[in-house]
């Protein structure tokens, strides 16, 4: 049985660029997409397009096609991408990220066609007219239309991203440094400050408060604590060497 | 006071392809952000990028340093992307989802570097030495290297990507047909029906039912019922005035 991943077609339509066609197969690889399906492509030498590091096999696969209807056919449900806001669109339009969701849905069961028109002109009425809905990527008013292959990596990211995966990773845990080794720190550098002659006798107590609360602010990890205590043992062992050091 | 996305900056070490320069500036453009500074990149022409479809001024406007210590020293954050997972990465790396979500909290109120290293070798540890942190996209095991342009369009988009926003605006809502429009219409196909011979009068109850079910799963919009309803009476229309559809 495929995956969900593999019930998505990306179907680009009188794509006029073999590098836009290469980067969008590039994206596709990188996100695990590789079904790719080209319509009426104004340069029948796309599959050697140099952009497409990485992807060449998705390029040689790609299935041509003379028809947009032809290209989704088998499909349940057939999204077109748009940069258009406000044209008396006779479509719904979604946002990508509400959008995702929907397609994301469909997925689990069906096999979706994610549509883009050509590079200068988007999708035609014509075209729009085989499309369920549309999907536009939120970019600001003055500068809606994206580059093509730039717009097939944003809208494939949204249908892998996955915010739970992410923070429940969030970070490779480090150790923290226990309270002990933290002492040994502010002990190590109050030693240093009090051979430099930084720490005032009178002020003295006032000064190891608040070195003591400076070395806890860095929430140093183990591994860092150890390399700092490993510094401040090397300055010290200077410092008492040197015979101006000495007390 | 600057804008929050007037406090991100997009840092690109030593790019050596003014296309890729010129997609990133695009991507820029696309999703507001308008700070370009560029480390050392291998081409001097790359203000002229022909990939920078309505970014030129943002590409005038670029700033170029000779090192990255001077092109992010006056940002409070430094965030390296990486493609590299398991490298003995000396960094904490975060996911791109989790990532912007503490990149947005910086830029509240500090100014932040994100720094993208050459196309080929990525940042080097010299580079990543001057970052707090790293991000990464989650692309597949197998092909986890994006193309530059692709990967700024990509890592801008999760910056203002807005879910909330997105689910509230939803879909431009349609008013509903009414429970009278939608009878109207299972009239009109009931008779259309009748007069063709699809309904058999000893199972005319029961057609009519399914007939009325159906059209009620159409869950049609006002609009559609009405070009429903006179589809339906101009057939009739048809049927009646063709001598072979009288009774």
């Amino acid at each position: 049985m495929p995956s969900a991943s593999d019930r998505l077609c990306v179907v680009l339509v009188g794509a006029s660029n073999p590098l836009n066609i290469g980067a969008a197969a590039r994206a596709m690889s990188n996100f695990g997409f590789l079904r790719l399906r080209v319509v009426n492509p104004y340069d029948v030498a796309f599959r050697e397009a140099k952009s497409a590091v990485g992807a060449a096999s998705l390029l040689a696969n790609a299935k041509e096609f003379k028809s947009l209807a032809d290209a989704v056919a088998d499909c349940t449900l057939v999204v077109g991408t748009s940069a258009v806001r406000h044209r008396e669109l006779q479509h719904r339009l979604r946002r990508l990220e509400y959008g995702a969701r929907l397609i994301r849905k469909e997925l689990a069961t069906g096999r979706v066609a994610l549509v883009f028109g050509p590079e200068r002109t988007g999708l035609s009425n014509d075209d729009l007219s085989y499309c369920h809905w549309l999907m536009n990527i939120p970019t600001r008013e003055q500068h809606i239309s994206m580059n093509l292959g730039q717009a097939v990596a944003v809208c494939l990211y949204e249908l892998v991203r996955d915010a739970k995966k992410a923070a429940a990773a969030k970070e490779t845990k480090e150790k923290r440094a226990t309270a002990g080794e933290v002492e040994r720190i502010s002990d190590g550098l109050l030693e240093a400050l009090q051979r430099s002659g930084y720490v005032k006798p009178i002020a003295a107590t006032s000064t190891e408060e608040r070195v003591r609360r400076m070395v806890r602010r860095l929430s140093l990890s183990s591994p860092d604590a150890e390399l700092w205590l490993g510094m401040f043992r090397q300055i010290l062992w200077k410092m008492k060497a040197d015979p101006k050091g000495k007390e």
